[in-house]
């Protein structure tokens, strides 16, 4: 049984939604971050990086989005979420991922967290200023990229809940969601497979 | 033959490392920073992010470390550079490199390339002046896990080269090494491979 701990609106949903595509048993712990929760002792014992999401496994805690995304799909290979038997198409699964959690979140990450950067409020202001452009330069290097229906063109991957779970934030990041028509096509695709939709319901506590 | 884009003293050092620790046959294509080579129409026919390193393959082009270590270690099997037999241990092979490209080297992107995040002198002037203490708490991070010799213990994976290459910018982002003698003795352990050597060599046109 794996353990997934997260919080909602959070990166986190993309390992939630890949588990539940896996066809994975697990069991959710929601951290309240209003609360703090990932600074508290108990979840520092778990991940002492203080970040969702983690997972736990008979094997001990794993952390880090691409690499949970990469790891349900090899404990999970009839689910057929990466093309592990072939060295360059698994690199172009991996290229993706990477390039969302090191430059796409990273630049959404400084409306909310800019105090990681800086300490001056000026500096922190003008940074959430520039997340709009910030992030939609990265959407515009996913647009161009994204033929569709699946990131990866006709299979569906644990890229698909990647860009999903990060497509989330681009209205509140003051992204132009018009310039983006592929993404959003694609946003609308993940949003009507069922097993979106469970993680959804899970995360809001409706399922 | 694979090709690498690289600039000198960029993270393309890490898959330059493992390119020859595999045994790979490859050549290198050298980009100035100061030249803007990374910019040119010329490049970015190869990688439309404008970014180094970019391989070229049989297949086509790759692009972020991650991605490519995991690549050079899945295509040259024999020089077992990652556990590719086992998910757990992979995913602790890839959160290790996951950490390293989307937080600790975008820490370190803060001195020199604050300008993707803000655009006023004194915003980038303030993330300047926070990159050793943020830079220093990634490396406590490095540092607790670092048993040795090895990243992962007693294998030599491609977590090592990429900590090596990020180590390198430690005393210039302003990082008191003495805090950090795990990281340091990481840092000389791999400097004495022969693959190091001759990468270090090659960039500066030695070789």
């Amino acid at each position: 049984m794996l353990r997934l701990f997260y919080a909602p609106a959070t990166c986190a949903l993309a390992t939630h939604i890949a588990l539940i595509e896996a066809g994975a048993d697990y069991d959710l712990i929601r951290l309240s971050f209003a609360a703090e929760d990932q600074r508290k002792p108990a979840f520092l014992a778990i991940n002492p990086k203080g970040r969702v999401p983690a997972l736990v496994t008979e094997q001990g805690v794993l952390t880090e989005t691409p690499a949970l995304l990469a790891y349900v799909a090899q404990r999970y290979p009839a689910a057929r979420l990466a093309p592990f038997d072939d060295a360059f198409a698994l690199a172009r699964v991996q290229a993706f991922n990477s390039y969302l959690c090191a430059t796409l979140h990273v630049a959404h990450s400084h409306r909310m967290r800019g105090y990681r950067w800086a300490d001056e409020p000026d500096a922190i202001l003008a940074m959430q200023r520039k997340v709009p452009a910030s992030v939609s330069q990265c959407f515009e290097v996913v647009e161009r990229e994204l033929t569709g229906p699946w990131v990866m063109g006709g299979a569906y991957t644990i890229c698909d809940p990647y860009l999903f779970t990060l497509a989330q934030w681009m209205e509140a990041d003051g992204v132009d969601t018009d310039r983006f028509p592929n993404v959003i096509a694609h946003r609308r695709r993940c949003a009507e497979r069922a097993a979106v939709q469970r993680a959804l319901a899970e995360e809001s506590g409706m399922a």
